[in-house]
């Protein structure tokens, strides 16, 4: 039984608290943490933890065996360093820290730790409709990769939503999945902005297209339309030298009524990617004995720091903007 | 040029005069007749033809090659054996009459006469559905057809339309163009009534599943629902002992909105058929001169008539019924 | 936590005992057994747990809670009725018996014990599919179900699969599930025999139509063709009212390739059922402890008993044939 | 009956005088003409026209009412000023001339003359499939266009097919139809270059991704892939701002084979567009008495002429490149 302990009890924190303790295998919250008391202290009832004040102490407490980080993003960082110094399992919601500095210094303190601790939450590459596709890209029945054309939509978002939040809210997903989808690297990006929907304000550009430019040449569009009003629209298709794989769509029933035969599209990403969230934390307790992380990784999360980095700069500027690391892959994370 | 009298000037006989007049290749209205004058009047003022007060007149006038049928079908029977007896080329839109032994009788005298004249009106095995599914069953890929599951689903119906009707004006359709797409004839007929729907009265029982055995054993059910509700809905799904076939449905735009993705259902014959509609009068005219019928014929009229007496006879007794010929089919239509 | 004895370790069994031990939470295989010395031995080494030869013996176990009987259909009843007068949890596969006697003997147990012990494991109430078309009956936007159009289509069997078995072993989940969906009780069954597959041989009629009438009139057809050769392909479509309801299809991607669009089909049930397998388990092991059932019972598997024999009658008679209960459901089920 | 004269009677040359002789109500083909004399005879022989030497000699031939030029793009801009001068009315295969300068001739000459003469090829006007696209927009119902979504694949095309082919031979129809589509004008073009298909050669680079944007700031997308291997796949996505369309694609069987469900998908852009080539020139015909032009007109071809020079301008540099007129669009073409 691996003991939990997780920081940040917010919605999304006891969303994952309630999922460790009713769903997952092998897994059970012993602490809890948040800066707000009061949230702290609800999660608490969920699932009968101790409360700590203090998320250091959190992390440190002897009968934690794993640390679940749901606090804000700018707060990664030092319950990350923290984590990796006790030696703690982690899992660690998305982002893996605000700046890519602090991505790759959380790299580097991983690396010289020498144990693979980190397990970052891009839940989508357990969505089964992306596993379908990798796998047929994996038969090599379709030849390689050259296209992806897919769509990130949302039914609407709120007026403090803007224009970079398109890429570091939104496209971050794709900017994960894609590249591990067809295993490679990005090197470029572009950002296209069409006429502004009506339902968008003057901070947020929306619709976008988001271009990226893979190492072996793929090229990828990412619709990202964030009031698109009708759903949760998420789309990928995967066009090769022979073949072109459109991931599919979550079932409903088609229903014939009013002159019209239609399907349901999901309205949220925690409808959509329900399985997805559960299935990302089981692996994670899953491999915490053998100690490995076979989902998206600290090294994951630098490089989809530096790329949602290099897609805001071609926000502003309207160029292809080069995506380089500051670094050489590690031999650890190969 | 196909000099072609209208016999019924009705709102279908316009329509057909539109189209013979708009539409067709190779044929012109030059006669008209009803026995509402007024309807015959509007009629003449669309192509500009001789209005005959008389249709007996009609048919043996000499600039008319060609008669066109669409009054009310207890008039059919006097009109094709005029008709035929001038040796007059002959379209009819359904029923060819409304009794079997009506039906046999001007089978009868087509025979005599020695000539292919009759093209009878169902329009259904123009339609490119169809079509494609015959098509597919010719070229052998697929095996022996074994049973075809089909719906023939209408929005709603008036006060007057009654049980019967489901097979007379409704399931005719079906009638004629499935044996025709299995190229078979069929033996037995039942009819299964289930709950009767909200929207029906207490003379129609609706919806209903009619049931149609044929001679090799292909087995048909048949969905009837005239107060479906929500669309002019045509399916037809053909199994075989190597792959099963569904027709295609009419393309329309897939759209999204209201977190839904859907696609237009017609709501009428007319739409649904339009182009079918267009093809089979079109096919009569450039058969007419080389003399020969490649649609419906006049013993396809008489099949339709003894295959709805059977269903009608099963809608009452709750049996299987046997559907049986009176005479063999003549050399004459083989 | 449930401990669980498991009767029959074959293929069937040796799978449950996987899923009891791997995915299902809350419980654990304490003790197994076999006929065949064998299997029980093979089943211990997933499971760890303790080889009985007797099933009695196993029954009677004091750290056995559970049983879970997964031995040949013939097999059940004495099981079935050990378990119940020794007060243990029973999770039985289907068939509940094979004879409607034996069926109405262990109601009678169950009922004069005056506990729900035992759940029948017809899992495609746990099906997402079945689950979606009952939740959005259940909104009454849909208005009364009238008429159901299934098929239970399998790629192929064995030469020892025969005419009842198309009953027994196959459309036996409907019989079970539609019933359910439609909150119904079947009052008579027919078969229509279509012409034969040339895949099949002397003893099985294949494919078979099954047609059911519900007690308030829905009337159902399921297209059973056992040797379709292309898939394990389950469709159900709801004819309401208000709208017509198809069931979703399981998620594949859809591929372009070699001139067309395709998605796959599944070609067993236990890929395509093998989410409801997991649910029904899970579901049964959750509610062992609150003393409820909430699946199947013992009480539908008596109906589906009375169900299938009738529907074996109208294999013979070709007529339609009554389905009537020796008893009146006793207000313990209700 | 309009009396047609056809110059070049290559393969495209035939089907269009076999479209006018059998299918097209009101015109006849009257004179051919072609370089190859033996071409002209093969023609001669399906229409009964008379064989002229000289294609000037046919555009001033008395008995000629209308120019059909069907011959190599080089030739056009001679024809077509000869045809103005002569007054005929003109159908002009796409392109208007193979240089924008020779467009802008063109549309003076036409201007100079005061009559509305010329229509131009671009036969997906006529296609109904984005006609439903246009009138679903036209509704207001998914307000104003945002995004564009196309593909225009190909199954292979030969070794004489270029880079800028992609351009000029098969995007250029994306080129005109999008533009009417949307109702809009393009401002500038970029071409992304993918990883090239191992089906490729060293002067095509295929497939590419060529991105338009209009006035009114909609984004269109282009997937011009001319190896695709798997069909000639024409698809069109319009993402507004109240709901997205998908184009319908053209009507198939579905059926089910061999572990799954499939449709065809067109091989080529005869059949593909078949019904299309049809209509633009019945409605050229429908048009010629009233002296009117509703289809694509020689503006077009000044448009599309410079659309397309940008793009190959946009394919050597990678750049984003403006699309501008040499002069305002005359009130004449308003």
């Amino acid at each position: 039984m691996l003991r939990v302990g997780v920081i940040g009890c917010g919605g999304m924190g006891r969303d994952h608290i309630r999922r460790l303790t009713e769903k997952i295998q092998g897994a059970e919250v012993v602490a809890v943490s948040d800066v707000f008391e009061e949230s702290a202290r609800k999660a608490a009832e969920i699932c009968g933890a101790k409360v700590y004040a203090d998320s250091k102490e959190l992390i440190n407490a002897e009968n934690v065996d794993a640390v679940f980080i749901v606090s804000p993003g700018f707060a990664h960082v030092d319950s990350l360093l923290q984590a990796i110094e006790a030696g703690k399992r982690i899992f660690c919601e998305k982002p893996l820290c605000t700046t890519a500095e602090d991505c790759l210094k959380v790299v580097k303190a991983e690396e010289a730790a020498g144990k693979h601790l980190i397990q970052l939450g891009f839940m989508r590459r357990y969505d089964k409709g992306y596993q379908q596709i990798k796998e047929a890209l994996a038969t090599g029945e379709y030849g390689e990769p050259l296209i992806l054309h897919c769509t990130h939509r949302n039914p609407e978002v709120g007026t403090n939503y803007n224009t970079p939040m398109a890429v570091h809210d939104t496209a971050i997903h794709e900017i994960d999945v894609l590249h591990w989808l067809v295993d490679d690297e990005y090197e470029s990006a572009q950002v296209v902005m069409p006429r502004v929907t009506k339902y968008s304000h003057s901070e947020l550009k929306d619709p976008q297209i988001m271009m990226l430019r893979t190492k072996k040449g793929v090229c990828i569009d990412v619709e990202v339309f964030v009031n698109c009003k009708f759903g949760y629209d998420i789309n990928c298709e995967v066009v090769c030298e022979d073949g072109a794989l459109k991931m599919a769509q979550p079932a409903y029933p088609s229903i014939r009524k009013n002159a019209a035969v239609s399907t349901a599209i999901d309205t949220d990403c925690f409808v959509r990617f329900k399985d997805a969230y559960d299935k990302e934390v089981q692996d994670w307790v899953d491999n915490a004995e053998a100690g490995v992380i076979t989902g998206p990784n600290a090294w994951d999360g630098y490089l989809a720091a530096i790329t949602a980095d290099a897609l805001v700069k071609a926000q502003e500027t309207g160029q292809i903007e080069k995506i380089v690391s500051a670094v050489e892959k590690p031999e650890f994370y190969k």
